[in-house]
């Protein structure tokens, strides 16, 4: 396994690998290009794909959180429909509205506009961020790269928008599973290159998104997303520590664990006890802070995440939220959150 | 107990008291109002409130599905926002989009405006269509009351609209938790009025909707959902069989049996034996079929009906959906689910 021996923070790296450490380390989903008003800044300026695909903002964006925040890791400032642009299809961000994709996957027909692309030639600016965010954090903490597992690209590319049931996309996969299992193996296999070129430019962790894992019972979560994500995990377990995190799929956290990720993200609707309990011993539990609650006022934040650690134990514990921080938190609440989480002693 | 004695189908009813029944029950949420082509003519001829208000169209739209697809129970055709309504607050329902609320509730002076109203005075409306719709059935099957529990009520009251978070909500229960519990009692105590109504009127059994019970973590869902849940099962437990469905709050099945709830709905995401086990052996079961699964093809649909059948087994099992069923379900194949479940023999 590739580690970045100049990491002078490596608690994420070794929390992942099991090895002991001195406290639990924290990080937050969705700490880069969300909350903190530096970003809130760029954003006046550049649209999405500009600050995702210049290597400078992506770079200064991934680092705001390490400098004004304290998080014991950077995760890269980008999204995961970067990969069915990479594909073929037009996507759409548009600000406050989420993504549209205005010419989605119904048909065969359809599919004949996806591509599995050569990932140095469409996603080479992920890749010259990577490059560019190790240099300049300089051993500081490590970097946590990314992709979206490929049901919840599924959910966008056939969709063609944010959904609260993705009834369409679950549609398409009940009435024409060759076609959806065809899509999901292309996407698979670009998202297995592009992550594999996000560690060879530098990524010291990477981490699988599958946000909408939790609308698919568990007979389809196994058929339609994990068969997928094992894929995945498997081809990147040697390489770097992997995080798999699908957000509300408690009743598959064995079967993650048994992909040899090395950590599972849970959300604040299981608790750490019965989720330690469920996915066993052998793997590290990343989360699981509502983050809501982190609009709370900041000494109910301290006492809640003091709760949280206690219920997680000591070790084998990445402290997070429970799913992307907000866009309205005050910085000084995120920033009580991770303070909590350095301060307290197992 | 209440019982109606006139009853010729009571497989609900039964089921719900745990007395054995020939074959398990079948009844859809939101059979009535949604899908069907005989209320979507109507749909284009009356506003949401005036289907909701007036008697003669409310107890046409509840027997439809009685009608059409053979349904074990009829449910009410009402919205669970009539009650924040009732309560002196603006709601508007506009077709595709959801429910506004362009008044929401964020302050103590905002709560003002906010009363526990007579509901014979404000809600006579559901009490009169209850009674036309129970002499129009004449005991071909049973009748479901229902009401929204207060938590996803508050939900729409502070939020004013619907939201895949509703961090709004959430924010304003943790930033002033005494306006919030102020807020839910209200609501408890015009509830408890307003079901109570409900069987006074004929309804048969009664189900409280938790539709965002699955946002809160489980210590927050006993601290504002399901303490004043308790309140209204507890009122209405020796008047007829009371069922809750909070979606998603899987982790709080024991408290919710022990509050003596006759039935539990539980939606796709956790399987039925599993579901069985964390509930105990003394409460029904409702569920849990994924309602984007009726858009599969009818020989999908059969297979999978039956195989959830089997995992349920025999008794303490009212067959249903996981959530509402979809517009645009076709009849022929909410008709497979429901003949799915009439044909199979345990």
């Amino acid at each position: 396994m590739k580690r970045d021996t100049n990491l002078k923070n490596d608690l994420v790296v070794k929390t992942l690998l099991g090895e002991p450490t001195e406290r639990t380390p924290v990080w937050m989903m969705r700490q880069a290009g969300r909350d903190l008003p530096e970003y809130i800044k760029l954003r006046e300026k550049y649209s999405f794909f500009e600050r995702c695909q210049n290597p400078e903002l992506a770079c200064e964006i991934t680092l705001q959180p390490v400098d004004i925040v304290g998080v014991d890791a950077a995760i890269l400032f980008s999204d995961i429909l970067v990969v069915p642009q990479a594909m073929g299809l037009e996507v759409q961000l548009i600000e406050k509205q989420g993504p549209v994709l205005p010419e989605p996957i119904k048909t065969q027909d359809d599919l004949k506009r996806v591509r599995v692309p050569d990932v140095n030639d469409t996603l080479h600016y992920v890749f010259d961020a990577i490059k560019l965010i190790k240099q300049e954090l300089n051993g500081r903490v490590p970097l946590i790269g990314f992709a979206g597992a490929p049901w919840t690209l599924l959910c966008y590319m056939v969709q063609g928008r944010g959904s609260k049931t993705f009834d369409e996309a679950k549609a398409f996969c009940y009435q024409q599973p060759d076609l959806a299992h065809q899509l999901l193996q292309m996407t698979t296999n670009t998202t297995i290159a592009y992550l594999k070129g996000q560690v060879a430019a530098g990524a010291d962790v990477v981490q699988i998104f599958d946000s909408w894992g939790g609308l698919l019972s568990k007979k389809d979560f196994e058929e339609f997303s994990l068969q997928y994500i094992r894929q995945i995990a498997a081809a990147l377990k040697d390489e770097v520590p992997t995080i798999i995190f699908a957000k509300g799929a408690w009743s598959s956290l064995p079967e993650m664990a048994a992909t040899g990720a090395h950590g599972l993200g849970i959300d604040w609707c299981i608790e750490p006890q019965v989720a330690r309990q469920i996915a066993g011993p052998m793997v590290t539990l990343q989360g699981n802070f509502d983050p809501a609650k982190l609009l709370s006022p900041i000494p109910v934040i301290k006492k809640e995440v003091t709760e949280m650690l206690r219920a997680f134990g000591k070790g084998r514990h990445i402290a997070n939220l429970g799913h992307g921080i907000l866009p309205n938190v005050p910085v000084d609440h995120a920033r009580a959150f991770v303070d909590t989480v350095k301060e307290f002693a197992h």
